[in-house]
């Protein structure tokens, strides 16, 4: 709930930019907050993201306003000028500066922007602020199926979030959508780090399909209601519920039936860990395969070998669904259908363990079903 | 037709490695020829790879042996063993010494040979050599719907070549098999420079999933009984025909409706503009939109972000399917449905243009559909 912590106030309502249910959502805070920001490494950057980037790190926060429908990308300069005036409008109906509101769309690339809706929506949520945070969860969806929460404690402060994303998801920064609240006391820069690091083996460890969207934003607010924690302590809490949402969003990806857990270890660093990982986690034809419940694990040492690692294939071992398949390099005899009924079932682990080295990474996507190809061939039109 | 140019004969038998049809290819060349080849660069290399870069580019080849149903990829010590046995035996049926033969394998990966069938089928093949060169295209087919074929002149001399590929297709080098035989007369050390150029603009720039193989294998024979020919007019029919073999690949794709054809243009280098195409052409929300018929061109500017290539947004136009969608940043008013209609067809193209510098390539893909779902999801069990 992104109002669990103290001092957060939210809203969810209906403006008429997508086609049914709540899609712009707003997130108070009534006091003067820490604000920290990651956001999409894409060339091609959102009207919003240009926007928030600009203003985070910053000690000076109070309101967050974000829209579901149309991702105010590809708009040009229009687009700036209706990101603008969207943080504008929320600034002079909550009285802050305008510099203290922060912007974030998502929805469908190159359309104009319907201001007409947009003002109205950003009023109707101002007036509509309160300590329940469910209809903000709900108003960043799209193709989402259900919203995204998580939380945590340390010490007496607690921390809040919620996360919308569900195609166009991969990682730098992995998600579209997702927003933090917290009350514990930082500093804008201590919160800055502590966000980057914790996206770092959360959004960024998370893949649906390979596309890093032109509007992926994780902004952060630290009002400080609750005082100050050990930085440590904050930090856990801060993966925890990074780790949390990035989960959920994995397992809502797009047409997902299942949520798959791609770990590597034994590679020479993080980086490597993490690299071969998502190559596995964005295959298609590994994918297909968990969506088939098929123990095809050659797909697995296939897509790790075009990672761009290099590994001796002589010292790999795989376990695949928990089924031991390759050891050393060797292919093990296994009964097949005993491995094709271990990838059935909510959660699915690969695990791969190249001999190389000390570290390990893991990562989180979904297996690729007829729905994302029905979802994705006709969203727009 | 592989037996096209001189002095080459080809036989496809079914050996039964694979469930219908043929499976086992012979291609034989009368006398010694200069042999080229490019291979995955993928760190899991199957075992017929292995075997096969280690004899080219040579002066003394007379055979390949192919087989489709099973790849020969990630089966350990024994695998190396299966495939140089593949070698010999061919090598003693037709009086060769072994390093004059090479081999290819493409199928499931992580299976050992059924060696006791391709023996059998070598013997086979052996014994039903003949100008015909149909069958032995036919034998590499693994899901390909059609088989691939090209042929060409130059002076005197002739190229003929055939092709498989329809799933865990992407460059470097993109299709899992292809072969090209020639009369012409070259050095193995011209031939492998030349056949280097044709499949940096061929197979280099062709992608179906974006899954590199552990098998993909471009072989090139040239026996010189029709003789020496310009080199640059060789080099320009060999690109003719590996062209005209890739997007026979492409247009094959496992599930393809269509052949989509990405260009961009004006880019600082041949190899950025590539890098963007095939980002663009391995994104499954653009495969996924075009084969919805969606002109939902936000997509393509996303992938283009993405590709790790810089480049001024404000720059940038796109045409989609015909359409212009964007220019120098602003996007255009269109008729969706005419844009849609223009994405129906057996052929799509998409230009995007940089204005970044003097440079263009064009990369050949196709759409995603329910079947590339269908096939990979049932494929192996």
């Amino acid at each position: 709930m992104i109002t669990y912590p103290k001092g957060f106030l939210a809203a969810g309502v209906r403006a008429g930019i997508k086609e049914t249910g709540e899609d712009l959502a707003l997130i108070y805070s009534e006091t003067p907050a820490s604000a920290a920001g990651v956001f999409t490494t894409n060339a091609v950057k959102a009207a919003p993201v240009l926007l928030s980037a600009a203003r985070v790190p910053s000690a000076g926060v109070q309101a967050v306003v974000a829209n579901s429908g149309n991702a105010n990308a590809c708009t040009g300069e229009q687009g700036m000028l209706d990101a603008g005036e969207m943080a504008a409008r929320a600034a002079a109906l909550l009285d802050l500066d305008p510099e203290g509101v922060l912007v974030a769309s998502t929805g469908v690339i190159g359309r104009a922007m319907p201001m007409d809706l947009v003002r109205a929506g950003i009023s109707a949520a101002a007036n509509s602020l309160s300590r329940d945070g469910a209809a903000a969860a709900r108003a960043i969806m799209t193709t989402d199926l259900r919203p995204k929460e998580a939380q945590a404690e340390v010490g007496n402060a607690r921390i809040g979030g919620i996360a919308k994303g569900s195609g166009m998801i991969c990682p730098n920064v992995a998600t579209m959508l997702a927003f933090i609240t917290t009350d514990a006391g930082l500093s804008p820069e201590a919160l800055q780090k502590c966000l980057a690091a914790s996206a770092n083996v959360s959004f960024n460890c998370l893949t649906v399909d390979g596309d890093t969207s032109t509007n992926d934003t994780v902004l952060a607010l630290a009002n400080g209601q609750a005082g100050e924690v050990p930085l440590d302590d904050f930090q856990a809490a801060l993966d925890a519920v990074c780790i949390s949402l990035a989960k959920q969003v994995a397992a809502d990806g797009e047409g997902a039936t299942k949520m798959v857990e791609v770990e590597v270890r034994g590679a020479a660093s993080f980086a490597n860990a993490r690299k071969i990982a998502l190559t596995i986690a964005n295959s298609p034809l590994v994918k297909t395969a968990l969506f088939g419940n098929d123990p095809n694990w050659g797909r697995v040492l296939a897509a790790a070998g075009r990672a761009g690692v290099a590994f001796d294939p002589a010292r790999v071992s795989l376990r695949f669904g928990g089924v031991p398949v390759l050891a050393q390099g060797e292919p093990l005899p296994f009964d097949e259908k005993a491995a094709s009924e271990s990838l059935r079932g909510p959660e699915v682990c690969i695990m791969l363990e190249l001999g190389e080295g000390p570290s390990s990474a893991k990562v989180w996507t979904c297996d690729f079903s007829y729905d994302y190809v029905k979802i994705n061939a006709e969203y727009h039109t």
